[in-house]
């Protein structure tokens, strides 16, 4: 294992409540808990067995004072989170006692750790690979429970896996070249079905990854979130559309403060697939996004939503807003919900004869919402959600997977071309090494050091 | 012991963090947990010794899956946190995992605790007093080291013991009284000595009762935060004064969002005290709180606050706006900034020179800021905070403080007045109730549900 300093950082979340705990983790975590820590029985840590807990109290060294009251665990290593001796103190939560019993621990020799230093360690240390450190972070993020069930089986592997039997398949594949190249005299012709062979081995390869490929769209979603945006003119039931979905019994809707605390994130539960209003802000306070932002920022917003609901009131004519909004959808992936069902039906112009996808619903009765759900996943998961398979969800992984399978095209290429099989045998490297990109096992420091920096602290 | 069903809640604070707790306590917390944990060993919860741990997962006992990796922690009562067994699961932190843990374990028989409720049973099942349980909660909340540290001076019991002290005066007035009656004849006058006995023990019990009812003004702020409001017309240097406060280097700001986003409180750490400035939001959006929130509402924040900062503008000739604003803080404590004194002074007029607690400031150069914050300390805490001593911070103390004083301030007058021993001790023994009900040794059931209804989910 490798040598590091001591770290330390708040590991739950920050606030009020109950208990907050501080996670120490390192060579010296156990000597550094123990010279602020007094245990009831008077016992040091030190003493103490792995995954045990001991009650006492945090002092300042300086003044002897009682800091808090608190219970410590210890997990010495190689089993522990970092895989190094990790000592957690339970303290009471709340601002101030988390934050002063961290300060007693820095002061006695820990540093604060970065974001996603504990989890970095894991990685670095041996304990899990880089595909399964990212799961972690995508476990807490996590928006719904297919999101989380995702991201636990990455946790536990499961994606490794299935990239490791491909990088056996390349490794056969380079070891056949070798073998072919080895026993093969430099004038001699190369057996026709040696070279069968290993086209046959490439072409399985990208088969198999293409069939992970494929899963990427809906793993995007299922991780990040379906980004949607619901536009239409003033009074046309935007808001009221957003809280019937909202109000859904099985919805979860997290407020998520930004760095400011203007950027406000909110989610709604489809079944499993988290869908990320935007600017849903907007809605709530103007009912009126398009006035209210302008028609160059309601277009940049409909352009990187991955869905747009268009919005038509049927108990009003057409009229130019309306006109404007249809043609601000057009080339997206869009719906269109006539909504006011429930009253008398006034609209009737050939432009939304024309329109794909509409859905009729009152969000005063509630009728057609069921319709627009069922329309969503229709859109984006074929109608069903597989939580059984192995999905990708992951866009850095999705890119080292398509660097792969375009080296092994190239290569496939090359094969077909009758180059030389060491020519092949280059590019079938460069699809290995992007695919130990995702495992960790081929990878640059500056980008671990890069993906870790975006957990959040005490992770 | 009494016995409970078992309850269960998030006992860390919620949001995305790297792990949440989720606390089980009572009866079956052993045996629920383990129908939901599936540890690593294969070993069971009710196996496990007591303040160990073990990994493993919580599984959905209908489809087998995984919900979590977590760590379970054993502690069994009455060594815990409830004087009850207490499972605490550590799962990884986000809001889907934590309460997909909770919902698995509620599914398994436990019930959702209120707020409170952990803190309530370890009253209930006599491990910590009324005083002690109410201190968790303080410390939860702190905001300022020195409000920590008398929170927890409270949790260890110091003000408990302080106030057994004085039922113990008082029952040695009661004892007094109850053996003279015992060994006096109906027609026998009673020995002057004794009666000035019994009087000397009240007055000595009054006397320490004062002194601790002379820290509860003191003792108010540094629980609750002083709180204070910035007054004055535009462009005064408001928001720059607050800026400047906000960013000392031992400040700690805290934003609570409430049950609204909108409403958020801004803590000051002025060297311990904790100072709430009133309507922070209302001085960064506008600079402008009179103009904005109407005369009449910013009266009612004046008359809210504990202090009143009056600010005037030394470069610019006061005005009927600084007038009204000056005429609006008299009766209050107030403090008046004479800002912009970097500035060519054109501000002269008599009225300024009748204000008291003036103080020449310059928010650019930082000039008199220290000057304002010795005055703060002045005023309240007579220019030192007493951090040894045993101080009342909690209101519903005072209060029963205060009703033990005039029960036995009753007693005296009636001594005086030679009346009956009998009635004197009817007024001992309210006074003695009085002081029960801030150890809870005397409380009823109602009050009791009502202070624990306030504490965080959770704890």
């Amino acid at each position: 294992m490798k040598e590091f300093d001591t770290i330390a950082a708040i590991a739950t979340p920050v606030g009020e409540g109950g208990i907050s705990i501080i996670r120490v983790s390192g060579e010296k975590a156990i000597e550094i808990s123990d010279s602020v820590f007094r245990a009831k029985n008077g016992k040091k840590i030190s003493e103490m067995n792995t995954y045990t807990m001991r009650y006492g109290n945090i002092i300042d060294r300086e003044t002897d004072d009682i800091i808090d009251e608190v219970i410590v665990a210890l997990m010495k290593g190689p089993k522990s989170f970092t895989a190094e001796d990790v000592v957690e103190i339970n303290c009471h939560g709340g601002v101030v006692a988390t934050n002063k019993v961290l300060e007693q621990v820095i002061k006695a020799g820990a540093r604060i750790a970065e974001p996603g230093e504990f989890t970095k360690r894991a990685f670095l240390n041996g304990r899990i690979d880089l595909s399964q450190a990212e799961a972690v972070m995508d476990i807490i993020s996590a928006k719904t429970e297919v999101s989380m069930k995702a991201a636990v089986q990455q946790s536990k592997g499961r994606l490794s896996r299935e990239i490791n039997v491909l990088c056996d398949n390349l490794l056969n594949v380079l070891a056949a070249i070798e073998h072919t190249v080895d026993f093969t005299e430099d004038d001699e012709e190369i057996d026709p079905s040696v070279t069968e062979n290993i086209k046959h081995k490439v072409e399985e390869f990208l088969q198999n990854t293409n069939n992970l490929l494929e899963t990427a769209e809906e793993g995007k979603i299922i991780r990040e979130g379906l980004s949607m945006v619901i536009v239409g003119k003033p009074n046309v039931g935007k808001s009221s559309l957003l809280n019937v979905l909202l109000n859904e019994k099985r919805a979860i809707v997290t407020d998520i403060a930004g760095t400011t605390r203007d950027v406000i994130e909110e989610y709604i539960n489809l079944d499993g697939i988290p869908i990320k209003i935007v600017d849903t802000a907007g809605i709530r306070d103007t009912e009126d996004v398009v006035e209210r932002i302008g028609v160059e920022r309601s277009r940049e917003k409909i352009n990187e939503a991955d869905l747009v609901v268009l919005m038509l009131d049927m108990s009003r004519e057409l009229d130019n807003e309306d006109r404007e909004i249809i043609e601000s959808v057009k080339g997206k992936k869009y719906i269109c919900i006539l909504n006011k069902i429930d009253l008398n039906t006034k609209l009737n112009d050939k432009i939304v004869d024309e329109l794909e996808n509409k859905i009729e619903t009152s969000t005063v009765t509630g009728f057609g919402i069921d319709v627009l759900k069922e329309k969503i996943k229709d859109m984006f998961f074929n109608g069903n959600i597989d939580t059984e398979s192995i999905i990708i969800t992951n866009t850095r992984h999705k890119q080292a997977l398509f660097r792969a399978k375009e080296n092994c095209e190239i290569a496939l290429k090359e094969i077909n071309n009758n180059a030389f099989l060491d020519l092949v045998s280059i590019y079938i490297t460069s699809a290995l090494k992007a695919l130990g990109e995702i495992t960790g096992a081929e990878i640059e420091e500056d980008l671990v050091n890069k993906i870790f920096s975006d957990f959040c602290v005490g992770k």
